[in-house]
């Protein structure tokens, strides 16, 4: 689904979070792994709790590629099996991918993404190979109703080393997001975003904000909330005036928040349930919504 | 493997060839797609009888992720089938699936790809993240012996728009390969290559020259031969004075020989054979091998 239906979700919701799952060994509730046969079958009962407890509360879910490739194929049946599951929650279901090909390998991704059947409305794109990389994922997008974030500014500590680089006096990461822009051939939805959105950091507010003001039909990915240490107040300048725009990630806070309560994290799911709550009320606060 | 198997490989069949395996649904010669059950299959055995066709003339091969992911959890299997044979046919694996990301999520990506179990040898990384999203790939590699290629200056027609930017002096292409040479941390093998190497494309021999030039120590993954356009004039410049430190990608010219002769393509494999021959003796010329 393109941008809109996201947004549409996110003003019934109040509520610009996204969940990320990224599901790890360390991260697994000592309460289920006693019941589960695989690391694949545990990975996917504990995404699937998340789902049940948050779907209600937040609209869209990332699951992270890597930890399900880390299980081989069974892995990539169980991305497919959450993210479905995911989508029969009625939740958005954006995949952290960062691919970024050219030509036809690059169609070869988007077709395993973004394609009607594929249970995924948006991947994430790697645009250092230039607008050939990033062509084929939204002219597949465009077919099939979904859309795109274009790494432009990401939230870890050495994406200045490339990204800030100052090239003719612009930096690296909006010559990135011109041409991601560029792509999107100004083809906007009811509320004037593009089908062509960019993942800015919440650890870089500054920068965030630069970009809000200068791609008002870019949709942001807000990566680097909580555990990468930006708060809602480093957020809030992700958002557009009328509140729209953005959502932000959480991955660590809502999955592991039962490890702060202690015990065998039986109630995992309640616990990540009252995180995801108390995220949104910083968020409706930040974004003014 | 670190690249100086590679290399030994590469002196002992005089050959710097790595044959990609890119198989999509054009390239399925009619006579196999008759015996085939479903495409895995069909990729599956279209790859095995390549390897065997070329095992013994080139020291490489190096499949493409996106094209086995376009088919689930079933592409997965076989690309590591696919890889498993041909490791016990004695070449050398580059997995070519440009991953990037940080911290956890690297090391997932690492894990899945370049442990001691996975039968992989060496896999692409896009560096756009900076060192973040390099380091822990190195670290892997640096336990298990294995390498990665980091995306530097790539063959596509729009790959200056980001790599050929002027970052106060350098481009954006060198500083990456600067990026990476730094998490290399000076260990060399015998040749005197590290374990991060970098893409250059064929299709600019001047920066291509450059590249090698100015980072004696990065073994060099050079794409855009043949079909994309360089010729082995284009790419001479890759090799070092001994004739080594690169090896040079050709994916549709040899996979899809079989077109050239007309017919159903029951000799797709002796075809293959012929034009990975006919490359080698371009190539032993062009790098004095």
């Amino acid at each position: 689904m393109s941008f809109e239906k996201l947004q549409d979700r996110i003003n019934e919701l109040r509520n610009p979070t996204v969940a990320g799952l990224d599901p790890t060994a360390a991260l697994m509730p000592p309460a289920l792994i006693r019941g589960a046969e695989d690391t694949a079958e545990l990975y996917e009962k504990y995404c699937a709790a998340i789902i049940d407890a948050v779907c209600d509360v937040v609209p869209a879910v990332k699951p992270q590629s890597a930890f399900f490739e880390t299980l081989g194929a069974r892995g990539s049946e169980t991305l497919f099996a959450v993210a479905r599951y995911a989508k029969s929650r009625g939740l958005y279901v954006i995949l952290d991918a960062k691919r970024g090909d050219i030509g036809s390998t690059a169609s070869a991704y988007a077709e395993a993404y973004l394609s009607e059947d594929a249970p995924f409305d948006c991947i994430t794109v790697n645009g250092y190979l230039g607008s050939d990389g990033i062509a084929p994922f939204f002219e597949t997008a465009r077919r099939t109703d979904k859309s795109l974030f274009v790494l432009v500014k990401t939230s870890n500590p050495s994406s200045g080393e490339v990204q800030d680089l100052d090239a003719g006096g612009a930096k690296v990461y909006r010559r990135v997001a011109d041409a991601a822009q560029l792509t999107a051939r100004g083809e906007t939805d009811k509320y004037g975003y593009t089908r062509v959105g960019f993942v800015a950091g919440a650890t870089y507010p500054a920068e965030l904000a630069e970009i809000r003001g200068a791609y008002p039909a870019a949709f942001l990915l807000v990566p680097g909330y909580g555990a990468q240490g930006g708060g809602a107040e480093s957020v809030a300048a992700a958002f557009d005036a009328r509140g729209g725009g953005a959502v932000v990630n959480s991955s660590r806070a809502i999955l592991g928040a039962w490890k702060k309560s202690g015990g065998d994290g039986a109630r995992f799911a309640e616990d990540a349930r009252r995180e995801a709550l108390a995220m949104r009320d910083a968020l409706r606060a930040a974004a003014n919504l």
